[in-house]
Parts: structure tokens; C-alpha cells; sequence
């Protein structure tokens, strides 16, 4: 799928203008454009013009293809072939309370599947698999690319950040899209994230594409799109790419928070915790198992997973990565031992009924304001703050009876979250008419459809 | 119609977003983002997603004449109201030959209009005002603003270039504009236009919008497009504007190059000269002299400019600027005084025929390769070199017959641009079926519709 290696050198004014007219570049006008942003070769006020053409005109399939390829070629491409397993690696576009990554990484791992898994920070209102595992006490996640080799074969999965080697042209890209209005493009997110996955040297990808209120693509068709778009940009790298698009309408198990969301990923790894994320992370791990070639079928690959956790085995595989990372394993027998807050505060039921549908991009910014995200680049993160919802969609509730609780350390941020996290809840006097699946859709040819 | 001053900032990025989503910007948030640009509060790359943005979204009429008002007023507005006679301007969106400002500004101040006429340099393959000005020896069109008012009320007209504290905005934005693929925009176009000239201090102002080969615009839809809205533009700022669509589908008058149109538009001020040339300068005189409330039509206007011209008290007007921004005077009497190419050579007829088009934008572009344009910015410009076009579209050509002599000081670039020029010429064997009108159409409310 590289485009051809082009000596041929174009000027970047002409290729924003072709952009700007609606014209499909080609594969070396696009390679030469993000190599020589990269090395420093355009300036910025060149790159944010074309960028801004891309979101107006769109991109074609090749084109965000051949920008995926140029990017990942931007910098250094993970070579883990010396690994006999089958690589494989999941991503979410991001939500509340999406902890499934903690828990899938050393379940597919107990299963003979390797996951070198490259994660971020939290981004808005959603939060971020580092940040969450940060809150395990000594856990680092700034390996270096050897470091990250080594676990591997030990362990079969580490997760780390992006480091400086991979996908440069993406970091750059990133931080001018994210000041210029040039975010919103499908063709730009796919390559922004295909691009780092693809630099992770994997065989397959599963992608958790989100839709709903607490989503980045709040509609589902809008969801879908982006979904297609990056199964077949995969596929023409030669990768086997599966997208399942599933529902960010409320949050995701019961815990939001840093530190709080450690203790359910725990819990879904003994067999316990809440049944949406159990569920959802049994069907993840049903497809990177069977995408991983060690199960035949999803369901084959559903049924494995359930074992693996009912087994322990599937838990004791993330003691071992936490351990190999630096990070202190009796957080994980002892929950107290992770960052806990000073206070809490209960939300309580005003009425008797039903609660018909939860805000969920306002719990995520409730949990950012608490201090459990960041409101700019450079916040830190108060990993032991949170919410924990007693409450969920389709759930009764009596007048009286606790909703959810908040988990603080300052008094001031408390009152605001509180008051979003109450006005999130809307309750009515019958069940909601319908119920949102969990799975909304499967989109890729690769292996089944379930 | 200024906006209301506003003390609210707004956020670069919001600004961005909203004309990304197509909505109607306030007149606050235009000015905030001109004015913030223009102190350099807000860095290139955001402007430049913004002007992609404004191409490819488009701006209402408002949104276009807010645009104009904030970089009107991002520099120093002329006072000129001391000067008791009307001030009007005319301004040419750019074509090859066209010297008419240089006839004009003489002829409609001996009429008894003032003329603050700032003027630009050669752009692409059109030719400039201010490098026409400067074949004559000594011309200064650098003055600083006293001296342009001391000349004004002397003389009625003076000619310069922009001084650094007119509209500073557009100068900034027209620099980022050329190297972004943002030019292209009526809009932005039409802000960049008219900020400068309202700037003049001006009461009216004719505009001569090309449309044709040798044009920018070389739709006559784009054209009145653009016309259309620069009438609207400064009509909201009260100034009484009218817009001539003129023919640019071959170049205007026989003479292209700098020294070599001063010789034309001395024939013009003596009553001499190609008759389009002279019909155009007529016609635009009329308007000039009606919107300046010397004559009380435009016919009427142009009946005086005739007379004027017959007097020779436009050429007299003309030796007294000259010679009051220190150019050389007896260049006007004695052509052989201006620079002298060292060669010339001649394009002869290969068959008997009739010329039925020259295409307009190669002869302006094989006077660019001469020397009399800039390729580059930083290049200086030969007022020596030019083409002279003995044969225009019409005229009967005998096989043998001199069609264009080509002026020029480097043997290297002649054969070139002999060798466009030869090109440009279409030979038939009968006349073109349909003569082009040298005025396509005229609008604007101000004044009749002659």
C-alpha cells in the first residue's frame, strides 16, 4: 500500500489548492506533505489551511489511506515479528467509564494473544487508559521501545504512551488540528489513530467505536462512517480490522474515575462487577481472541474469555503486567491501597420512577471538574476523585435512596459536580420506551459477524 | 455602519469553528479577529484555517462588509474633507496594457475632482500602476501622507503606493492569502479592495472589474459577482460606488511594458492613442467626473473629458504631478527620454488572414519573462522591455506583415516570450463571428446607467 517513494517535489501551495478545489491528491503530493511538515519543512499556517480544505472537502478512501501510510511512516514502525503470537490490539474512540482496555489487554494475553497496546490521555470529557493506570501506585507508563519488547515476551501485553518515535507527523498534526477547528474530519481521525495503531507492528485491530451522548460522534450514522472508513484503511494496509460500534449513551459500568474505575476492572476480572461492562468486554475479547487466531469463532473466543476469568487466569495476567511496569500488585487485592479521597457526598432520589436516560458526556466533564481530567494540556490528574452511579438507565428508584455518590477532594469543585451529575439523571414515571443496545453494529469483513 | 465597539473578546478557535459550520459571523467577531491578527495577537495558523474556511463557506454581504470596515480601520483612515472638491477614485481589478489610472487621474482633477489615487505594483502577469509611474525618471511614489495631501490640494491628483498605516490588516492578510490558496474569494477579495480605497479618505469610486482572458476573473458571472458585491460593500459605508464590467479578452492599447505605456497614455492625453484605450478612459472619465459632481451625467461627463483632453488641459495636469513627485517632465515631450530597450525584434505573419483572438494573459505573462513583471516578490522590474501589438483581434493581417514587435534587453528571455506571443495570435481566414463589447455592463445604483 506505500505510495511509490517519489523523488519528485511539490510545492505545498499548489497541493492546498488542489485540495481547496476539490481534486484527490495523490499518494506522493500527500507523502511529501506530511514528510516535510514533520521535519519542519512547511510551516504551520501552510498545513492548517490544507487541513481545514480537508474538513470542508473530505478525503477520498485512497487518499486517507495514502495520509494514514505517510503518517505511520513518519516515524518508527514497531517491528515485533521476532514475537511468534499473533499481534493484536484494541481501541476505543473514547468514552465514560470505558475501562474494557485494562481488562482486555491481559485477558487476550492469557489467551496466547500478544498486545502491545500504545494508549493516551484523557481527551475532553472522556477519560484515559495512562491516566488510569497511573493510579496504581509505581506503574509506568513511559517505557522505552526495548523495555516495551521485553515485557512482551514475558508477559504477552504492556501498555504504554505514545513515545517520541512513533507517528511524529500524528503528534504534530494533532496539536495544530486541535487549535485550528480542524479536528472534526473523519478522514483525519482515522489516520490520526490508525496510524499510531499500525506503528505498533500488529496483525489486527479491534475497534470499539462509540456512539451516543457521552461519544465524540454523538450519531450513530456518524459513528459508523468513521467505523467503515477505518476497517477499510486497515485492510488496505494488509491488517485484519474489525469495528464494533457500541453505545456511549450512559456510562459504562458503574465507576467513573481514575483510581475508582482500577477497583471495577478488578472486580469484572474476578467474575464480578457491572453486567454492560462485563458483557461488552467479553465481546471485545471474544474477537481479538478470534482475530488472534487462538479461537475459531467469536463465540469460540467469547467462551475462552469467560474461562480465563472464571479461571483467575485472566487476573493474574494483569498482576503480572502491573508488577513487570512497576506498579504495586497489592492495589490489587487491597482496593484501599489505591489514592482515595477525602470526602464523599450521596445524591439522593427526589421522586419515585424510573430513570429513563443519563447525560453522559456531563458525568465525564462532572469527573474532569472534580480534577479527575484535565481542563488544559498541562493539568495534572487527582486520580483518587469520582463518581460512582448506583443508578443506571431502565434502573427503579424511590424517593430517597442514593443515585450516586461523588468522591472529592475539594470542596468547591464538589458542589458544581454534584449539581451536574443530579441534573444528568431524568427520571419519569414509567420505564424508557426503548431500550439502547449495547452492540449497535459489527462492521469488517474480517472473520465473523456474531 | 461600523460595528458596535465591542470590549467582549471572543476565542480565536470559536471564530474558526462557526465559519467552518457555515453560520454567520458578528460584526464583533470579525473585528476581534482582524484586530487581534493585526497586532499579531493571534498566530498565522489560525488565520490561515479561517480564510480556508471563509473560501470555501463564502461570507454573507454583511459578514464582507464588516470584514471591510475592520481592516479599513485597522490603519489610519485619510482625512481630506479640508479639500473643498469631491474626492473620487477609480480602481482597476488588474489586466494587461491597462494604463487608463494614469490618463484618468489627470484628466478628471483638471475636470476639478480631487484624486487620492494609492495605486499597486504588477501582479502576476497583470501590470502595476506604481511600476508604470516609476519608468519615468525621478517619479517618487513613496510620499508620506503630508506630502500626498500638500500635492492634492496643489494639483488635484497625486499617485502613490500604500504607506504602512493604511489598512496594515490587508497587508498582512494579502502576504498570508498568496502562500495559503486563500486569494480566490469574492469576498476577500472585494474586503482587500475596498478597505484600501476607503481608506483614501474618498467619496466614490469607480470600479473596473476585467473579465476575459487577460482577467482574474475570466467568467463575466464572476465578474459581476464580484463587482456586485464591492458596489454593495462600499454603498453600506456610504459611498457612492459604480462598477464597469470592461473587456480584458486581449490586452488594452497597443503598448504592454512600463516605459512603453507612458508613450501610450501621453497619446491618449494628446488626443492620439488606440481607440479602445481612449473609448475606456472616455467612458470611465464620465462616471469619474459625474460621481465627483463636475459634470451633471455621465454623458455630460464625458463630453467635458473629451473637451479636456482636446485643451490639453489633462496633459497639462499631467506634466504639473509629474513634475511635483519629482519625476522628469521632458520624458513627456521627448519619449526617447524614458529607458530604451537595447533590441527589439518583430513578429511577422505567416498567412494572410484576420486576427480573431490574442490570447491576453501569454502576452502579459511574455512581458513578466522580458523583465517588466516580478516573478518573485524581491525581483526588481525592467521598464524598458515591452511588446508592442501591431495587429489586435479584427484587424486583416497579410502573410509577411509585422504583427508585434517585443522590446528587450536579454537575448535569452526574448525568444521565449517572442515565442508566446506568436502563439497567442489565432489567425482565420474570416473576421470573428462576434465582436466583443469593450463594456459588458455597468452596475451600481450611484449616478444613471449610461
Amino acid at each position: 500500500m506505500n505510495p511509490p517513494v517519489s523523488t519528485q517535489t511539490f510545492r505545498a501551495i499548489d497541493v492546498i489548492r488542489k485540495k481547496r478545489d476539490g481534486i484527490e491528491l495523490s499518494g506522493a503530493e500527500i507523502q511529501f506533505l506530511i514528510n516535510a511538515y514533520t521535519r519542519d519543512g512547511i510551516p504551520d499556517y501552510q498545513v492548517s489551511a490544507w487541513l481545514m480544505a480537508v474538513v470542508l472537502r473530505g478525503m477520498t478512501r485512497a487518499e486517507t489511506a495514502f495520509l494514514t501510510d505517510a503518517m505511520l511512516h513518519s516515524g518508527e514502525v514497531l517491528d515485533l515479528s521476532s514475537l511468534p503470537a499473533k499481534k493484536v490490539d484494541k481501541h476505543s474512540t473514547g468514552g465514560v467509564g470505558d475501562k474494557t482496555s485494562l481488562v482486555l489487554a491481559p485477558l487476550a494475553a492469557a489467551a496466547g494473544v500478544t498486545v502491545p497496546m500504545i494508549s493516551g490521555r484523557g481527551l475532553g470529557h472522556t477519560g484515559g487508559t495512562l491516566d488510569k493506570l497511573e493510579a496504581i501506585p509505581g506503574f509506568n507508563v513511559n517505557l522505552t521501545v526495548e523495555q516495551f519488547r521485553r515485557i512482551l515476551e514475558i508477559c504477552g501485553c504492556a501498555m504504554i504512551g505514545q513515545t517520541a518515535e512513533i507517528a511524529p507527523a500524528d503528534r504534530k498534526l494533532y496539536a495544530l488540528r486541535d487549535v485550528t477547528g480542524t479536528v472534526e474530519s473523519p478522514s483525519l481521525i482515522c489516520a490520526s489513530i490508525m496510524s499510531k495503531k499500525l506503528a505498533e507492528g500488529i496483525d489486527a485491530l479491534v475497534l470499539d467505536v462509540k456512539t451516543g451522548s457521552g461519544a465524540f460522534m454523538k450519531n450513530e450514522n456518524d459513528a459508523a462512517f468513521l467505523a467503515e472508513l477505518m476497517v477499510e484503511t486497515g485492510e488496505r494496509m494488509g491488517k485484519q480490522v474489525v469495528a464494533l460500534i457500541t453505545d456511549m449513551d450512559q456510562p459504562l459500568g458503574k465507576m467513573v474515575g481514575n483510581a475508582l474505575e482500577i477497583v471495577e476492572v478488578v472486580e469484572v476480572l474476578r467474575g464480578d462487577g457491572p453486567e454492560d461492562l462485563r458483557k461488552l468486554c467479553i465481546e471485545l475479547g471474544g474477537w481479538m481472541l478470534h482475530l488472534g487466531r487462538v479461537a475459531d469463532s467469536v463465540d469460540d473466543g467469547k467462551k475462552q474469555s469467560e474461562k480465563l476469568i472464571a479461571s483467575g487466569e485472566a487476573l493474574e495476567k494483569f498482576c503480572q503486567m502491573v508488577e513487570l511496569q512497576g506498579g504495586d500488585p497489592r492495589t490489587i487485592d487491597d482496593p484501599k491501597k489505591l489514592p482515595q479521597a477525602q470526602h464523599t457526598t450521596t445524591i439522593y432520589a427526589v421522586k419515585n420512577g424510573y430513570v429513563v436516560s443519563l447525560q453522559c458526556e456531563q458525568v465525564g466533564t462532572a469527573c474532569v471538574i472534580l480534577g479527575g481530567g484535565r481542563e488544559r494540556k498541562e493539568d495534572s490528574v487527582d486520580a483518587a476523585v469520582g463518581i460512582v452511579l448506583h443508578k443506571k438507565v431502565g434502573d427503579a428508584v424511590y424517593l430517597g435512596e442514593p443515585m450516586a455518590t461523588v468522591h472529592y477532594n475539594a470542596e468547591a469543585r464538589a458542589e458544581q459536580a454534584k449539581r451536574m451529575i443530579e441534573e444528568s439523571y431524568r427520571i419519569e414515571d414509567s420505564q424508557p420506551h426503548e431500550k439502547r443496545p449495547l452492540i449497535h453494529k459489527v462492521i469488517g469483513k474480517s472473520g465473523e459477524k456474531n
